[in-house]
């Protein structure tokens, strides 16, 4: 049995073994800039995971595993462009190192490399794994066009929030587990139920990034706290907050919401201070549990030995725990 | 028999059939902006004559052909931002009409529904039409690339203005007809011939487009004349002139194209005539022959009736001669 940090580890040795010379090098030099930048490579783990609870042999998902997590820096060099972002990961951004131009094209070819991994899946499963691959990714455009719609909007409902982070965030999660699942031989409909799982966990996964970025502990969280009050963000914490709070905390939130210049540390304290005041961090806390637990009760309904999937309610369960 | 223009008809009709009110609108309005804005089709409809030359019946290479159709426009969308161009085909660029943002974004959305389209093809074939898509996908990219990378060299060579234009434009052309000839169940060696007859074809399309930039009659043209002078682009045009001219020709070109200011027509009408004076029109016009002569004997090693190969050898003929 295989541990979520031994997939880890195979990843890490996979995107080592990638080619770092081809031409031009202008194209070729930010997409090797992006992979070895690491991250937790969590879509390409949950690949080989989800290959692995159905089928101990998983080196024929490392390829695929690869495609995806080439899709996902793929997204993440367009979308610093789109957010304007100078790093990532605390390296300059794409754009900002190079500049547009570079990022736009070899952003492209990116996403055209993890087309060429996808495909590399057995023949016989190879138009399922496109029919979910080329599904999710384009759910993942619409749901970064629904958060560039959110920026300009004034008001945002906790449907329409739920709706953006789904298409943005959890179906990729869950994409990613099925196509491990139909790569290790899973019915179609083992396959579902883990896409299901991943969805939920996924959710839960995002809320709780929601939640570090105002309740996070600067030392472990990796990234500075307050990023999304200062770009003003209409998350579930201030949808609620502005459900929840009283008349004058909401008129100082939407102040503070009306502009992005003033003191950025009195910005963050003032907005925190409504959002712990009126419990919002419990209601997002409590989303996160919900949703883990639903994600728990799913992956229960799958038909494999609970060693296998002990790795997958683990990692459900730390979720909830995870500070960075 | 289908001609051309029968087969440039059927396409129309099946941009036409498509879904034209997705949500998010801000993701898909700029997709069926540029998709309805027409254009040639050369693309999609050599994808259809592909098929048909080896198959009388083209329906299965439809929706294949309208993936090709929709890479096309995907990679233009983005070349527009690259190039700051203001406008195409008389409209407004996507990234001017609305913004820059919404043309990498609705850009990314029509790749990913181009492969929608290209996985629709029968499963027997998908993994080579796949590996034929994917890797000429990723060489208009390299193309690209090389094109900007020329703008801010002095000197390019004829061998890497021709690479480049192969990879940007003659590699599509060339895998439009081999993916059609895989659809109508060519042989592999069959449709390679294909691809080797489109590729030819292609380069002797690109050149006679260089040509009609700088020689093209602005009534027939459909753009203005000279704009590749303009942008200082470095064409076969100006680099078999910068070999051929005399000194005093040279100095003048080089003073022309060392910036993009100064009085457009008096620059347009100076360089144009250096090119006429040392003859690389002439240059230019055989480079064009050439590659339809070579394209034209590679097509009559191809094992089919000359009835269904004759639009093929009518269009390639035609190119020398094509105004616009």
């Amino acid at each position: 049995m295989k541990t979520l940090e031994d997939l880890h580890i195979l990843i890490e040795h996979e995107i080592d073994q990638q080619e770092k010379t081809l031409e031009p090098k202008e194209l070729y030099e930010p997409i090797w800039y992006t992979l070895r930048n690491g991250g937790k490579r969590l879509r390409p783990v949950l690949v080989l995971m989800g290959c692995h609870i159905f089928n101990n042999e998983v080196t024929a998902a490392l390829k695929p595993a690869l495609g995806i997590e080439m899709f996902h820096n793929f997204t993440l060099l367009h979308d610093d462009i789109m957010d304007k972002a100078f790093l990532r990961r605390n390296q300059p951004t794409v754009h900002i190192k190079w500049d547009i131009n570079r990022a736009i094209l070899s952003g492209d070819a990116l996403a055209i490399q993890a087309n060429v991994y996808i495909a590399s899946v057995n023949p016989k499963i190879l138009p399922d794994v496109l029919g979910v691959f080329n599904k999710t990714a384009l759910e993942v455009c619409e749901g970064q066009q629904y958060d560039l719609n959110f920026e300009i909007r004034d008001e945002v409902s906790e449907d329409e929030y739920m709706k953006m982070i789904s298409l943005k965030t959890a179906v990729l999660i869950a994409g990613s587990l099925k196509i491990g699942a139909l790569i290790g031989n899973a019915s179609k409909e083992q396959a579902d139920r883990l896409y299901s799982f991943g969805h939920d966990m996924g959710m839960a996964f995002q809320l709780q990034d929601d939640y570090l970025d105002s309740f996070g502990n600067p030392e472990t969280f990796g990234k500075k706290i307050g990023g999304d009050i200062l770009t003003n963000k209409k998350t579930l914490l201030l949808i609620k907050a502005r459900e929840f709070a009283d008349k004058a905390s909401i008129k100082k939130l939407n102040k503070w919401y009306s502009t992005k210049k003033g003191n950025d540390d009195k910005k963050i304290r003032e907005v925190v201070e409504i959002f712990k005041k009126f419990n919002v961090d419990h209601y997002l806390r409590k989303q996160v549990y919900d949703f883990s637990q639903k994600a728990l009760k799913t992956l229960d309904q799958i038909d494999v030995s609970e060693e296998y999937k002990s790795e997958l309610v683990n990692f459900t369960k730390q979720l909830i725990d995870r500070v960075s």
